[in-house]
This record gives structure tokens, sequence and C-alpha cells, in this order.
């Protein structure tokens, strides 16, 4: 064994924190629930929990983040500069609509937006960790197409990733939730239509 | 006075209890709130209420209606037949910026979205009622600006459709909500981007 400096994390315990805080956000929300509940359901104690995440917030964000990225791999900024765009987005299409057709996914984004006013400090949390930087590496694909003249040269391209994420998360939330088959060619259609794709 | 067949309702009660259907809606949710809270509020009796509604998500659904349409008037199939698309997306922009930058829509905007897992009744009701008819005549404008050679004729117009809505309910509900005149450019944007603007 080699000597660790401080307590070394036992990744075990993580994963079934995370697990943990998944599974009661979807099904109660984020007021709803406490860091309590989210030990006793681990197995762990509360100061275990501390330890890791200082807030309920920035703990559901990451659980969050473990279903969002399960499935799904974003490229690196050194991919975006030497991979056309429309293979990066190829690559991940089947990927991502399993993700989005999952209703597992379909609950979490309801509690997300749910939450958004009446408890702000997730979405605050989840966007600044998660969302902004992600947000970074989209407009770095649609400035590549935009260069290779497939987004027009003034288009604003904020207003062009809200149309990607806001039209899938828009789309799932729907009183009849596509299947992951449906969900490929949804985002077929969505990434033609913003010039991600031939 | 003329004579009515049947007990002639007195709008000026239904307005009553569509602002505290709005106001119960926004503040706690459709799953807390309850037909008996509705009629308190409005100041009449529950028999008021059944007369006019039968179900809490019918009358729920209603009221969230009074606000989305209070400002925005959506054009008929005539005049989207006989005006140039640009022309009528254009009369409505600033008051849809209006509405979409309101604090109480994007509240709004959450609590529907918020129970679309967990209550789908509501979803399915306001759908139904009201967000399948105007998808039609959003549909129909994007079929003329598509004849007009402004939208690509392979186009999927319901993923459009996806786009805008989806896009615009997204951005309303990020952390640094827009204000009305940060929310008219983006809607001049997202139309621009699928056709319906020059």
């Amino acid at each position: 064994m080699t000597a660790a400096r401080g307590r070394p994390r036992d990744p075990a315990v993580d994963t079934a924190i995370l697990a943990a805080a998944l599974d009661l956000f979807i099904e109660q929300g984020i007021s709803a629930m406490s860091m309590e509940q989210i030990a006793k359901r681990a197995g762990v104690g509360k100061p275990t929990l501390y330890r890791r995440w200082s807030t309920k917030e920035a703990l559901v964000a990451d659980a969050i983040e473990t279903l969002v990225t399960a499935d799904v791999t974003w490229p690196t900024r050194d991919e975006i500069a030497a991979t056309p765009t429309h293979q990066l987005v190829k690559r991940n299409i089947a990927a991502a609509a399993r993700t989005a057709a999952d209703p597992r996914f379909r609950a979490l984004v309801a509690q997300i937006y749910g939450s958004a006013v009446t408890h702000p400090l997730l979405m605050q949390t989840y966007w600044t960790h998660y969302i902004q930087p992600r947000r970074e590496l989209a407009v770095a694909m649609l400035r590549r197409a935009q260069a290779d003249g497939r987004i027009a040269p003034d288009a604003d391209l904020d207003v062009l990733v809200d149309m990607l994420a806001g039209g899938v998360t828009y789309r799932v939330l729907q009183p009849d939730p596509p299947t992951a088959r449906q969900m490929k060619h949804y985002l077929e259609a969505a990434y033609r239509q913003v010039g991600l794709l031939p």
C-alpha cells in the first residue's frame, strides 16, 4: 500500500452517495430532500457526506451529472479544433439519443426546471459547474461550423445552443415522450437545422 | 334584460376564480393546491367552481392561458394564408418578448415543466386544449415560409416548433433571466434562424 496524504476517498462510498442523491432528487425534488435522507439511503453517516460536499445543491449537481454523462462523452477543445464538426456530432448522436429517451433523464429535467424559480440555488450550481463549460464547447463547435460556412456569419451562437438544448428538453417533457430511435431522428433534424450536420 | 337559458355566468366570478387559480399555481404548483383553496381565495363556494370546471387541471390550464395570451394575439388561419409570414411574426414579437420576460411567466413555465412527470395530467390537459392548436398554427406559418423558399424543403417543421418554444422557455429558466428588450433580440435571432424573419 502506498502512503496517502490525508484520508483517501473510497470511490464506492462516493458512488453510493451520488446514486442515493440522484434517486431522491428524481423522486422528490431538491426542496423536499435533505442531506440526512441521502446519508440514510446511502448507508453512511452525515459527516461522511459533509466531508465531500458542503451543500445539498453541490451534491445533487454532481449526482445529476452522473446520469447526464453516463453514456455521452463530450469532445475536448483539441478534438473540436482537429476534427470536422459533423464527425464529432455523429460520434455522439446515438448515445445522446439514448440518454434523452431515458425516463430517468425526463424526470431529472422536470425536477431541475421545476425548481429553477422556487429553489434557484440548484440551477445556479449546476449551471456554473457543468452547463456553462459545456456551452462553451458547444459554441466552439458552432464557431468552427460557422468558419466552414455552414452557419450564417451573423447567427447568434448562444441562441443556437439554447434552441438545441431547449428543443431537446422540451420534446422530452411533452406528453408523448420519444423513444431512443425517435430521439435520434429528432437530434439529426435539430443538428441539421443549425448547420452541425449536412 | 333578456331571458337566459340556464344560469347566466357572471364573468367577474370567472375572472376571480382564474386569477386565484393562477396565483396558487405559481406559488405552490399543481400537486400542492386544491379546488377548496382556489374557491377560498376567489371568495366563492366550491360548487361554483365545479359548475364551471370539473377538474383542478382543467381550471389551472385555463388560468395558465390567461397569462400566456394576456398580451399576445395569435394570427388566424385566414391571416396566415393572406399575410407574408414575417409580417405576422413582426406584429407579435414585442408582446411575445414582454410576456416571456415577465417573472410570472418564468414561474409558470417552471411549475408546468416541474409537474410534467410527477403530475402529468396538467401538462396533458394544457397540451390538448391550448398547445396543440397553437402548434398547428405555427406549423402552418412554417409551411408557408417553406413554400416561399425560406425554410429547407426537407426540414422537420415539428422540430422547428420545438426549437423555438423550447429555446425560449429554456432561456427564461436560466439563472440570468432576460429583460423584455433582451428577449426581443433573442426572438428575432431565433425567428431568423428558422427562416421566419429575413
